[in-house]
């Protein structure tokens, strides 16, 4: 690896994707036991190296390392359940109609399964430095679908892209693999614009701010040849209350709230940005003395703060916002302290600049005086990665809140927070614009899987020249729905 | 139906999209049973009236009885499809993650599946005016995954849309649907930059010309909340063959490619554009015999006659491009005749516009000296909707070939010919853009309906809350993948 070679691995974007671009047919052409090993060969590495990767994360992301320990834990497990979605083949979407000339028309022999796009362009996030960045979910996906993915380093932490990728590009190697099934370009602006611009690239996966994601996004759709753009650009995950929850619960559902909105110092995009609930003093109490008690913590780059004081100062200076608890900046440690506001549901609908996310640990108490305006609120929300409901059960409004929550969110929640997203079979992380630019897709869990590949239909094509996966000996044993009958 | 009544279903935009709004829960709820049952009664209404709509289909297409008929039975047999697609539910994406406290961290119980978008707006095309129109595969597949549905009638045949409406909503109100499960716009572009731009609408599908469904791309994207866009815009459609392959078989390739070409009068979007053929003089004859033999045609309407004409002049004013047959318009019946023109590899490469559709009934060989020049307009390819080979099956070049086929097309066909798309589990009509603006979609068999949904993942939400298809019990009987298990 890097530390002990010292060859830094990041690449020109032109050399990166012309690796790529050559290496796309033979990766895409990989049975799926050899490329489930090679998921499981980096993640194997990656474990191994632990104990030299955390101290670069540490020094260049001013995360703890207990947190960062525990992240890599994420990251090696990302890997092998996309080993497990390879080998599982569902994603291949075979289906086989065999030849019918008895049909009118005839019917010739159809199969279709999904191919993979072709070099992917991966963006590192900030805020997880190995779960959402170099080997993290996207670069995961994208190669289990069996895509060469080129990432592009992040400013916040590139010495660590730079060695995890030597790890990863390493153990690729060991394992057999040519060149080009993973890349490396450098952290500046101009980097990231000239790989979205590479005809050689097919898609970009992106988890980062709005403002960025758009502006690749729009570079994505204006090439000559345009590319799909998975983004995910953050959402304000609204937190909604009901009246017969409320009561006699104020004190842990005000520890729960502020411990979700406070945690990582705030710097998740599933944050809960809104607590939506009756107008009442007592959890005005409660949320006053958690907010109090809650403790300063570093924010991930200098930018990253200055972005969040600037995000606070311009909610408060708003008229109708009320200051629950001021935090702030602590100069002598870098170190910023949450800030918890109040602003009542018709404010709220009169300032929808207030549905906005606003990284780092700060938060939003929207009181209501009825459930008609919980409603409105709710349909006022922009697109959402998640949303939820603390409720007993039986409240009526329910059957009018799901379905809205529903409607606008990629994740619904009933109780607990929306901090903590597990990497399952089941999980959809995701939702309508703008909370992602694909709310048919998902960043985490398995269905990740599906972004990176498009279907073709083979019309009369004699198997030898047919993927295995198409084969009616079916070698790969893998599900496969002949003549309409899904085995 | 609006031949007896007489009654317009015709709305304005903001009532249609009202409508369909106001209809979109109740029809998302549907069960599956219903829901294939509201697609079935569509599709035995059409049969049962198609003594009605065919001699209007007749007066306003231009085209023939037969033709007609025919697709209207390719109409109802979408219809039919899509409720079998339904009833199958695998389209549903059911994942079922129990809790597991066990887990580090514990994981939640987690339930996904996928969700209707809400209402989309369906462009009605020109030239399937039952398949692909008011009733045709897009809108079959959109009510399948439980999205009301907002027609823009096409200019081509309004009173067909009006009097076909007519019998599908009323077929929708016996079968005791509410109001707004479909809506009728007219025929005028007003209406469809409308009704891409009515916040209501979630998504939009299309088919025809590459600048007007580019055109409503940009509308749908330029929205304060884009939706996706499904515009299927046609294709060239390249199909090649080889030195071995030709040899004794000149004249039934000749018949076979002609025949496909100037089917439908050249007005379909599968109509193979060019034949890529080594240099041959027997093959060009027997193409010249064949097309001159082959009939005058009406085409659809007056402006697609006539961009046909230019289309063919523009093509002819090229220097490398030689006539072999020249058509043109017979003034007394109003009748094209098919164009054929020959250019060499070299030439083609060099005027890329010559790999752009033309609608109608005209091709282009192509004549290649060797391999290479093969392979270099298969590179030179843009996404199309299908390609294909005529081959022996030893050919070396084919390892080479093919692979380029799948990476451009949604369809690649061994033998035959493109014209004739079977509506089939295993379809694929699509392809990389510009063919569509949606590659991993179809417009065409049962993965149509993959297009207008996105995946909702509840965490702990209580049975009762849930739809049926996430109970435990699966009182539905679909396929559930249920702790990481594929039933």
């Amino acid at each position: 690896m890097s530390t002990t070679t010292g060859a830094t691995r990041v690449s020109s974007v032109d050399v990166a994707c012309a690796q790529a671009h050559e290496t796309a047919p033979w990766f895409a052409a990989t049975d799926l036991s050899t490329r489930a090993g090679l998921l499981e060969a980096i993640a194997d590495a990656v474990d191994s190296h632990i104990d030299e990767l955390v101290p670069i994360a540490m020094a260049e992301s001013r995360l703890g390392e207990e947190r960062l320990r525990g992240e890599v834990g994420r990251t090696t497990g990302q890997l092998r359940l996309m080993a497990n979605v390879v080998r599982d083949g569902v994603f291949l979407g075979v289906v086989i109609d065999h030849a019918d000339p008895s049909l009118t028309p005839p019917r010739p022999d159809l199969r279709r399964m999904n191919i993979p796009l072709g070099p992917v362009a991966v963006f590192a996030a900030s805020n997880f430095p190995f779960a959402f960045s170099t080997l993290g979910g996207d670069t995961a996906s994208a190669l289990a679908s069996g895509c060469p993915v080129v990432v592009k380093s992040n400013p916040g932490h590139p010495q660590l892209s730079d060695a995890i990728m030597a790890v990863a590009q390493d153990a690729l190697v060991a394992a057999g693999a040519p060149d080009g099934v993973l890349g490396l370009v450098d952290e500046s602006l101009q980097a990231g614009i000239d790989l979205v611009n590479d005809d050689r690239i097919e898609a970009v996966a992106f988890t980062g701010s709005q403002r960025g994601g758009l502006a690749l996004a729009k570079i994505a759709a204006d090439r000559p040849r345009p590319i799909p753009f998975f983004g995910e650009l953050g959402s304000i995950n609204p937190m909604f209350v009901t009246a017969d929850y409320l009561a006699g619960r104020e004190t842990e559902l005000a520890a729960g709230f502020v411990g979700s909105f406070t945690l990582g110092a705030g710097q998740f995009c599933t944050k809960p940005g809104l607590l939506i609930a009756p107008r009442d003093e007592t959890l005005r109490a409660a949320l006053i003395e958690a907010v109090g008690g809650a403790p300063g913590q570093r924010m991930l780059t200098d930018g990253i703060r200055d972005m969040f004081l600037a995000g606070v100062d311009a909610r408060v200076s708003i008229g109708d916002v009320e200051v629950l608890h001021a935090g702030g900046l602590d100069d002598a440690n870098d170190e910023v302290r949450p800030t918890l506001m109040a602003v009542s549901a018709n404010a709220i609908l009169a300032h929808p600049e207030l549905l906005e996310e606003c990284f780092g640990p700060m938060s939003l108490l929207v009181e209501y005086d009825d459930a008609e305006q919980m409603l409105r609120i709710a349909d006022a929300l922009p697109g959402l990665l998640a949303a939820g409901v603390h409720a007993v059960g039986d409240e009526s409004v329910l059957a009018e809140l799901l379905p809205r929550l529903s409607a606008h969110a990629g994740r619904v929640l009933w109780g607990g927070w929306p901090t903590g997203v597990a990497v399952t079979w089941s999980m959809q992380h995701g939702g309508p614009f703008p909370a992602t630019t694909r709310p048919e897709s998902t960043s985490v869990g398995a269905a990740a899987v599906q972004r990176f590949i498009r279907p073709v239909t083979y019309q009369s094509v004699p198997e030898e020249w047919l993927s295995p996966a198409l084969h009616d000996a079916n070698p790969w044993a893998i599900p496969q729905r002949v003549d309409g009958v899904l085995d």
